[in-house]
């Protein structure tokens, strides 16, 4: 089989964590960063080294705890930032450095109040620096998805040239659409001199819902790194979500590209993140979400009974929950309620069905959910009226 | 300007309500449906009358109600289904009946334990049984995602025959990837014959986290109406979510294509909705999620605070949310800093803010959010050592 590999460069730890209410301490960055490392992603982005103390820490102590993974830094385009990373990644194993600049207009002018020219030079300088520390210097164009391709382009061939290994075109603002995004990295992929020299990442944010969707085009189109977080998390309305990219290349085998994520994890590590930082996962999550293979609608259900992949693409098992759940409410059908009577001991006829059926839309209608105890009393109301 | 409306059928009321602990009574469904009216919705699905009474009663209700937007209500290719469908929008003032059956071989064979001829033969029956009652029909494909496109074709083209309007090409089981669904539309676009006579409509599941970005692919190819949900509320993953396609149209004039909605009431909605059924929205959901316009890390901050563009596409004002919030934390930086001593009353020189500045790191490195108390506190401790 013909597949490329995807790396998977985790930044639950930088970009999830910069998020309100999100703040953890060491000791559970290093809970997150040794489960991380078992599930299989290939970069974990521990935090951003000069930005306080507690955060050089904690990408210090996650540095001599990781024993597979790559360990990232992050830093800005000078001197302090870029010795900061270097002092915190000094223990790991296979410490990467990740520095850059913003390339946009919007960036350029009213961030930097600067020019490109002048853009280029801090952004080469940068990774020069960083490359006297570390071999592997992962180079950033902040707000890329905004940034014209014809300077895009221009600017990671003068990163590579410097030393860049990575090369991250972040859609900072969440701004792109899929097919944009793909021809961004398809443009760079066409136009970048020595960009075999380097690898593309996908780095995007879900401000109109896209993140997953653009970072796939993006590796479709050529990129071979997608950076994500455990449920989405991150500024604003997050970024990529590590367990949504994993799970569309494992199920578009017609794709060929793989990644080394141990899938049936991804459970557990939702659960262990949201609880950790403290943030709730929507029930509606794609993947990870608590209804995410529960099947409450009489046609689903019955479709689902009858043979499972005629509604479910995943099996819950490969993703580390043990079965779809079937929960019967004034939508189920037959087929449902008698699936559930049988579930609990009952093996009811079509006749007796047909009055059940009716009894259980009238308690359905009143509740949300028709539990065990009410089927057992169903039957016990139907026992004594025939008995 | 050149631009072309997208019909915004939402399905919260059906789709969205046929999930395990979201059970709305008739007066609850009579709130939403009102103000989907109101946010200028084309089309509301209120349910699915055959399958219990009460759900009967509450689409008689909300056709009585609904003074702008069509009406719609679900049914099976079968004549009881599409009776009652009939009968519960008698009062309807402009009435459509969604009727159709799956299209995929899964579902012809596991399902239906049927042949393709016989379910093009169910399927033009059910749709011109519907014509007797309303002039507005809808047909539905089931997992027209997983269905050949040539036999998709097919019974597209037996639908339009028998008098179909619109023709929903649902990816029920949310496999496909952008570029694939959008192939499909066009596909049918371009080889259905008579297909200027029905509009093709979206209906993506978001198992992969992609049903925006299909939806989105879906118009970009030639459909003309996306059915959604507030929230992305629905079965397992849920559907595409409404303020998610609404605003990606919004922002992206250069695909000239509009809805009628007002996108200044979508917080709102998400709100009620999210308290009505009790399925709480997580903060980095994407538009109306608390975090969506939060901004923690000291580079955004500093960015937003030069100029709001920098970091944030949309104006908060737009969805309805009053404005984007600057939240302190360890991740902050100094300008996020001054901007609050400002902000409750404090114009501190750049002196003291280097002072206050390694405080204040201080805290955020125990808290998780420092608050203005917090920052008061600072002002009086340093008002102390100078004083």
């Amino acid at each position: 089989m013909n597949s490329e590999k995807i790396e998977i460069f985790d930044t639950t730890l930088r970009d999830g964590e910069q998020v309100p209410g999100c703040k953890l301490n060491t000791n559970q960055k290093l809970t997150i960063a040794e489960k991380l490392d078992e599930l299989g992603v290939d970069i974990i982005e521990a935090g951003f080294p000069i930005s306080s103390p507690g955060d050089f820490h904690s990408v210090s102590e996650i540095s001599k705890l990781v024993k597979n993974a790559k360990v990232c830094g992050l830093t800005r385009a000078n001197e302090k930032d870029i010795e900061a990373a270097a002092e915190a990644l000094k223990l790991a194993k296979r410490p990467r450095i990740h520095t850059g600049i913003g390339t946009s207009d919007s960036h350029i002018k009213y961030k930097f109040n600067s020019t490109r020219e002048k853009i280029i030079e801090r952004a080469t300088q940068a990774v020069k620096y960083a490359k006297t520390f570390v071999e592997d210097v992962e180079f950033y164009a902040e707000d890329a998805g905004r940034t014209d391709n014809d300077f895009l382009a221009q600017v990671c061939e003068e990163a590579i040239k410097a030393g860049a290994t990575v090369l991250n075109i972040p859609d900072t603002t969440g701004y792109c659409l899929p097919e944009e995004y793909g021809q961004k990295i398809k443009y760079l992929k066409e136009n970048v001199k020595g960009i075999d020299k380097a690898i593309l990442s996908c780095h995007c944010h879900n401000d109109l819902g896209m993140a997953t969707a653009n970072s796939i085009a993006g590796v479709i189109n050529g990129a071979r790194q997608i950076e994500c977080t455990i449920n989405g998390l991150g500024e604003r309305a997050g970024n990529t979500a590590l367990e949504e990219v994993v799970m569309v290349l494992k199920q578009h085998t017609d794709l060929k590209l793989h990644t080394h994520i141990n899938s049936k994890m991804l459970n557990y590590m939702s659960v262990l993140v949201s609880d950790l930082m403290g943030m709730p996962v929507q029930p509606n999550k794609a993947i990870v979400g608590t209804n995410a293979f529960a099947h409450s609608s009489g046609i689903h259900q019955d479709g689902v009974i009858k043979n499972r992949e005629t509604y479910e693409i995943i099996d819950p098992a490969d993703v580390g929950v043990n079965n779809s759940s079937i929960v019967l409410t004034a939508r189920s059908g037959r087929s449902a309620l008698a699936y559930r009577f049988k579930h609990i001991g009952f093996d009811v006829t079509k006749n007796e069905l047909d009055f059940l059926y009716e009894e259980f839309l009238k308690i359905a209608d009143i509740k949300k959910e028709v539990n065990n105890d009410d089927l057992g009393l169903m039957i016990e109301v139907f026992n004594r009226k025939i008995g």
